[in-house]
């Protein structure tokens, strides 16, 4: 299955969430882990568009997300930052989950510099995230 | 806001619904009434985009759905057949939402020949539905 750039917007505003979670990790200097994910979540029967969205951005995998829903989802920094990024950023969003994708996009460049790893980056980024529409 | 027909294609695979309801309603010869509809619904924050869509397919109305959602919906059989038939025609969903909308389409072309009127007609209809994923 071959997706069209304006298909994949108009799903992506509908299904997609770019999600920026702050979880407490004691380990880390500044006590807390950023991850950043861009996920597309469907029942089961439509997981062969979950694995056209894989195959369209070139990164990312496709996994059972739980009970009969499976996911499409996008970690990796640098993937996010050279593919999925760029992609959004030529091919704007309609609905308000362009507020997500911003700070999202925000938070990704700040972690490209190391900020997340600063007392007072870290409070940016959580205070950016509270911010959210939640998707 | 003007949206691009593979973005409607692209958000209706994700939020679109194509529902055919079947009602009892004791007035009617065989006892039971049909009510197709296409509607998409979002929370309030995305209004603008709902608006978009109205405009786009030059149909339906924009009205609060419950609570924080609003929908945009096509009851209009004339506008069903005319309009939102067509374009789904030409440009094909590429999820399983297909499948509802070819069960949607067929009932929609009985019902312009009164098939739904007629006891065998109703039964074809309901056991039409009753195989749709439900959205």
């Amino acid at each position: 299955m071959n997706l069209d750039a304006q298909w994949v917007v108009g799903f992506v505003d509908g299904e997609g969430l770019f999600h920026v979670g702050v979880f407490r990790h004691p380990e880390m200097a500044v006590g807390f882990q950023i991850l950043a994910e861009f996920t597309v979540v469907q029942h089961e029967r439509n997981v062969a568009v979950l694995y056209a969205l894989k195959k369209f951005f070139g990164c990312g995998v496709v996994r059972r997300n739980h009970g009969d829903r499976m996911a499409y989802r996008v970690r990796n920094q640098e993937h996010l930052r050279e593919k999925i990024i760029p992609f959004f950023e030529k091919h704007p969003l309609k609905t308000k989950k362009r507020q997500d994708f911003m700070i999202f996009r925000r938070v990704l460049l700040m972690m490209s510099r190391g900020e997340h790893l600063t007392p007072e980056g870290l409070e940016k980024i959580r205070r950016m995230v509270q911010r959210s529409s939640g998707g």
